[in-house]
């Protein structure tokens, strides 16, 4: 559970209550505003978990071990680069077979925005909450709770899938990075679109959907691609 | 939505919310404390709902005109007269079927110690929401969201998944030739395994099962770099 930019202590707290309830440990924040995460340690029955929360200064970093990483929107009409799918069994079902083989984050952005763009571009999906079309808006603490009781059903209709270890999100970042920076050094990304091109590369890059083994010889051509362009270049 | 002794303001109105984000219409408070009501009618999104809240005397005024009573509780195992059930995809749809013919009542105890006996005693039926057998109490306002979620439910299980059109084998094909020259071009390919990288290249590329979009800005990509690595290689 990543909480990105989260304002209200009581917010901070419900979250944390909700993850108690639901069996989930580990709670990630964000840039948090510093007074709102202190007063938040009093959550009934998630003392633990707020003392063991941890603080990052990126999403990139927050969701670095993960295998799947998820954005949570309110919005369902509006022009998203990410897939979209909306909170129900499947959906739970996905994230629960993801959890059998590494960490899983789901990413809640702050009060009053939500999550940006940017937040996005470090997503495989995202997942919306059906509501009443005239008030989509949820409480954070609510909205928290309302997926972790989805995603921590414990009904598994259905046969199991075949596991393949995913990459984490750490490894196909330095994918990422390193696409980026072979655009970089071809002349592929023209000056003004430097921020276009590296939320593109990073989309393109978890559209590959990519499993360790295969992020691995991946990176390995990515990075020797780049060391062959760098060295060019300074000759 | 029955709300009974409810104390804290705050979670009155963020019943209040969650009613209208889930299009629950009508909110009736027992012996709410003053004070607390009062204080609810800044919830957002739900200032409609809360000043038309009706407050009753009684459980039994509350729920008198409708046709299913619902208690809800954190308790699983203990003795308890009314068949208890667990929220999930059938109760949900016990309770819209009901609602066809007539209004449901759904009761949340106060947030110390929930309904009582004597409450429980107008209910046909309990609803317990699954959590964790060390963390069984939830937050008024939370339980009241996840409860309103599921038996809001119109999700039918199955539903069409969007399709995208994919990218044609001939275009994955260009990808791995472009990216296999770029493998030659950066040293990445070594003598006497010029074939395996072929195969490895191809293969990696059919992984990534590249929608044509998607392909399309990825073919575009590695042919820059491919043709910057050839510039340098002649220079």
């Amino acid at each position: 559970m990543v909480l990105v930019r989260a304002r209200n202590p009581l917010n901070i707290g419900a979250a944390a209550r909700a993850m108690a309830n639901f069996g989930a440990h580990r709670l990630r924040l964000v840039n948090p505003y510093h007074v709102a995460f202190g007063e938040a340690r009093s959550a009934v029955g998630a003392t633990h978990l707020l003392k063991n929360a941890a603080q990052y200064k990126s999403v990139a970093e927050a969701v670095a071990d993960c295998a799947l990483v998820i954005g949570t929107t309110a919005v369902r009409n509006r022009a998203l680069l990410e897939p979209v799918r909306r909170l129900d069994e499947l959906a739970g079902r996905a994230v629960r077979q993801q959890l059998q083989s590494g960490p899983v984050a789901v990413l809640f952005g702050s009060e009053k925005i939500g999550l940006t763009n940017e937040d996005f571009s470090h997503c495989h999906w995202l997942l919306h909450i059906p509501t009443e079309e005239q008030h989509i808006s949820m409480n954070l603490g609510q909205a928290v709770a309302v997926c972790l009781y989805e995603l921590a059903r414990t009904t598994v209709p259905g046969a199991p899938v075949p596991q393949v270890e995913p990459a984490t999100a750490g490894t196909n970042e330095q994918i990422s990075a390193g696409l980026l920076e072979a655009l970089h050094e071809s002349g592929y990304v023209k000056p003004g679109n430097e921020d276009a091109c590296e939320k593109k590369a990073r989309r393109l890059v978890l559209r590959f959907h990519l499993d360790a083994e295969d992020a691995k010889v991946f990176l390995g051509m990515v990075r020797q691609i780049v060391w062959k362009l760098r060295r060019v270049g300074k000759s």
